[in-house]
């Protein structure tokens, strides 16, 4: 790891800024010879660009991939995949008015103490947009993931107060919040709308779930599964919190209730999450996330300047009154990042007398 | 990182298992010409070791520090800092009858469908002995810390549903529990032992409070410093879920109520936990960790066995009820660890004319 | 370190093939705040592009430089630099007929061997073309480097077996060879042009040398400034071997003679090449490469076909009959990136007592 | 990498000073359930251990293997495995005469210009001595290579003026030198006698052949085969230069010359040494390298004292008039563990319908 990339094996080098040219990413370490779908790929950008429904800002991406490298004939070389996505509806004058001033609850104060000059167009490198380039990388992650049987899938369970309370799978791409309870899913776009109303944001907590993952991912004692797991989702801008399995839950819990029963046929729970230990135990791997409310608010706020003296903000340009739902493809990419590199570190060093499970068969697992 | 490294300028490589010679540690980067304590490194193993209380197991180690290369006449010199921790009281009888059978929570399971083979003795590699080589490691941290003006401390704030409600710093190490809160902690003791004397087990949240940490330790857009907190933390075996500041909380938060307003002398609330855009904003770094219930219980559990038939099991063994109190040492030396490499990469990677704020002058900070 | 990336904390990412859409590279861990000379690393890129003189492949690239991100009002601002150089004179028609069948001395068979798939247009990713990212790279790595006092320079010393007798530091530039002796470069252009029209190649030698270095860059045991720069020497394509200071020469010398004197004033030789225990020693650091022969040669080889068959090859396209002019800023390249990265590394290491070596006040050393 | 770590997935980790307790090393990544054969890496370590013969230094170590961690049973357990070689014939007092004074050829000079401080005791960290812990763990990569069908040789092909001229295998371990020419080992060993009793040292030249390397094991661009082998040989202290195949010859050769043509049955020639592209061909690798003559003699040298002033230094101590013989069993161990490190690498990226060529039936090879 380091400051713009991710990943071991199956490694993950972003770029570029929310008002520069674009964002970019370089995924090295690709099997070669995988045919490659971009149509799905760009299909994940569409779940995550802006404007893809009222509860989004209104910036208008279309997020059109460009391939700079890698694919030859429509399948991985070996080399690596660079994918670019360029900017096109940027209003840099928005952020005019406080290039001196910094933003509550924004990186804008802290980038400028790390590195004593800041790019203020639009957060910079700061800003969400960079995470397209993270969607770019997970679809293709999702790809070779797919080709070991797994898939990865998110949906909100809350935002602000209101709870899913039940699980749909087909509703969630039908809502603009992307939850798998209808019902909850209106609510939750009420409130939306009313904080935005009132010049205000929400946060909530997302979940992610990742089937068809084998036994035997995950490398104790530091790259547990769980703890590659914690650090890419809270390398995502907004998120504050991750728990694993029943999480914060289990604090509260004793052993006798707590322990997953292990059966002929496989667990008889899955309080764990699909992880134990730090490595996978061949349930389902379920993984929630604390997003915080989005910090751009027009509502008056005390701040400071580069000089250090008191300011009052309202924040302007265009935001989301609720990052929920776009970050629901960005914690999948994350999530698939993570499972793809494990895969491939299990390929390298299983036993050499075993039959790696993840391996040319396809995800038939351990 | 990698499996069994930690870090990437101050990087520990732990070895060692439960029932081997002992655990060990090698510390590469530490800083040539500082003078180690190394009775504040056995201190600190004090803290974590068996046998501390009538609250923990009672196999009997003293964990009695040798350091094994590094230090000369009493300074680090720029070599690697090797220091082992020799196992004393070892019965691995007691896992005999065992040796077969995967224990339920445990990662016996996943261990041998990773690698096809284990050490039974103990729990081997994925033992909770190996954070002995942990907590030596960020005893020393702690020292580099310490010159750069940073403090860290860790505290109980629940056991199973006691949660605490007062904080008073002088109580910690008064109790066996390990919380700042008086009251609570004889409900919290009383708690264990009666989880323990049905044989059954408790889990907990531990927080973490680092002080003195200056504005700009960090690396977006994956090393963000909770991102690092986030891989620490559920690299430790028993943690589930992790959370900074405010974490969960802010899930159902506004903006307007989560954003810390910025005053010219520092931020006027901390619901971010010291940290903005991954980067530390200057005031303290909070952290809460879930740990899960101890998985060794002596009531019966179903699992099976190496050739997937159904048992029943009553792990023996001599366990921790609740290993709360020995987490707190050990998530601490964590959160050193991290605080330890970011410090260092900040001077690296400072603006060639910044004062770095790890630099030598010590920890006054940006 | 991992396939496309170089260097620890100054990381270079490079993409893209010789006969794609261009090539790219992310140059991670730019210290912020840094005013960048473009036009300095476009005079970079123009030394090493095709075409530059008779000596060279007529491919006609301009290498026209496109920065895509970390740029901001003309300074670095933390976040990384990518940049970008398209392919404009791509005639992949030159490489149809030997799709199927191996060019002797190039990667064409191994890669295949690897990957069990290629991008045959031009050596696709193995092509001299992607050095074009690492000369950008090395071009920002030495404004970094100059900041520091940290200069270097590439001269060709050797042509086949035409030797440089003289060095005139001004010559190197004025000849189409870059070799410091006018009279030998004559020879050596006469020497390649012969080759060239008997459709053959020659090989040579270039020598580094990098000045103001400090004392006290590179890291025993392992990331030793010479093992660094074996490493970095050795990445490029054509380079078979290496040597610091005298090199193969010690290997027939008594200690009297090898052993640089040490004087009040420094050293009182430099049969180290400036590095002494994998250490820097603030003498110059000296570097010699060997240079193959350029493997496309248009006489006729025995080679296979992807199916194992018997073929004779006469390889087509346009290439440089020695590639030692064109190699030069390619291994000064390398050689910055490498000093680059130490000399970071150093500014995180350095005892907290000490004035670090390479910080702002530039390269007084130590 | 890191300072004290090398490779990526079989990730070596070496401590110990030369006159501190002892010398250890981590090996992470080292796949499960592997027998591990400790007499012979007790063997390997013997071929290294000093007073072996008259042509090394006097002082009298077993280099006794321990075992700290990663076995169970004989076998691996996918835990690291750390050894331990205690350091037994000390004699420090040797040193004291010059613990302000920095001998010409070594690091002492350089390690306090970096670190400001140093451990003068034999070198310290810098010492030779540190091989031993390169050697344990190239023991151990040579048992998981044996497995893939792959062996590693080493030879001493000059010492000083003296060329070996024949090749006979079954000699090398039949003299002092390691040289596989009788007649020329006879000859090198009377010169290093006679440079011993001049008070002198004297350089040579090691060759590294390892068969069995199936096609494919190397990651262009920059982790390169032979970059690899470039810094792991560079970071062996005496080691000044490194070439693959031809290497430095090849500058003076016609691209018809240096080509290896290719048959349907393999190479006709083996030029490049077996990489080519920096990716194996099938043919031996094949490396050299330049060590030059033990720094350490007794005739007079100029030199200067912590506080900079000159003075005269006679070196006392015991050392080896020669390093070569000694650096064959260390060499060999770099190449090793290059080798593991890159067939675990393409077990990992192998595409995923392809049969790895790293697998466990064994070398068959591509």
């Amino acid at each position: 790891m380091a400051a713009n990339t991710f990943g071991e094996l199956f490694r993950v080098t972003t770029f570029g800024e929310s008002h520069g040219a674009g964002i970019g990413v370089v995924v090295d370490g690709v099997p070669a010879g995988m045919s490659v779908d971009l149509d799905a790929i760009q299909a994940q950008l569409r779940r995550r660009r802006p404007g893809q429904s009222e509860l989004t800002t209104t910036r208008d991406e279309a997020d059109a991939l460009e391939v700079l490298s890698g694919l030859f004939e429509g399948r991985t070389t070996g080399a690596p995949v660079a994918m670019w996505i360029r900017n096109k509806d940027v209003r840099s004058s928005d952020y005019a008015s406080i290039r001196d001033v910094f933003r509550p609850g924004h990186a804008d104060y802290t980038w400028f103490k790390k590195h004593g000059f800041r790019d203020w167009r639009g957060g910079g490198r700061t800003s969400g947009r960079e995470t397209a380039a993270r969607v770019a990388a997970g679809a293709l992650a999702r790809q070779l993931l797919a080709r070991l049987g797994v898939g990865v899938l998110g949906h909100v369970v809350r935002i602000g107060p209101i709870e899913a309370r039940t699980f749909d799978e087909a509703q969630i791409e039908r809502n603009a919040v992307r939850c798998a309870d209808a019902v909850a899913a209106e609510a939750m776009r009420a409130a939306i709308e009313k904080a935005k109303g009132e010049g205000d944001s929400l946060g909530g907590v997302i979940e992610l779930v990742a089937r068809g993952v084998p036994a035997g991912w995950g490398d104790p004692v530091f790259d547990k599964l769980d703890a590659r797991i914690g650090a890419a989702m809270l390398s995502i801008g907004a998120v504050k919190g991750v728990e694993i399995g029943d999480g914060f839950e289990l604090a509260s819990r004793r052993g006798s209730e707590a322990n997953d029963a292990i059966l002929p046929g496989g667990f008889a729970s899955n309080h764990m999450g699909g992880v134990l230990g730090g490595i996978s135990n061949g349930a389902p791997v379920v993984v929630r996330i604390a997003v915080k409310p989005t910090p751009s608010i027009s509502l008056a706020q005390q701040t400071v300047d580069i000089q250090g003296q008191a300011r009052v903000i309202e924040v302007p340009g265009r935001h989301d009154p609720c990052i929920c739902p776009r970050l629901v493809p960005v914690a999948e990419s994350m999530l698939a990042l993570v499972l793809c590199d494990a895969a491939l570190r299990q390929r390298a060093l299983a036993p050499l007398d075993m039959q790696t499970n993840s391996g040319a068969r396809g995800g038939d697992g351990a």
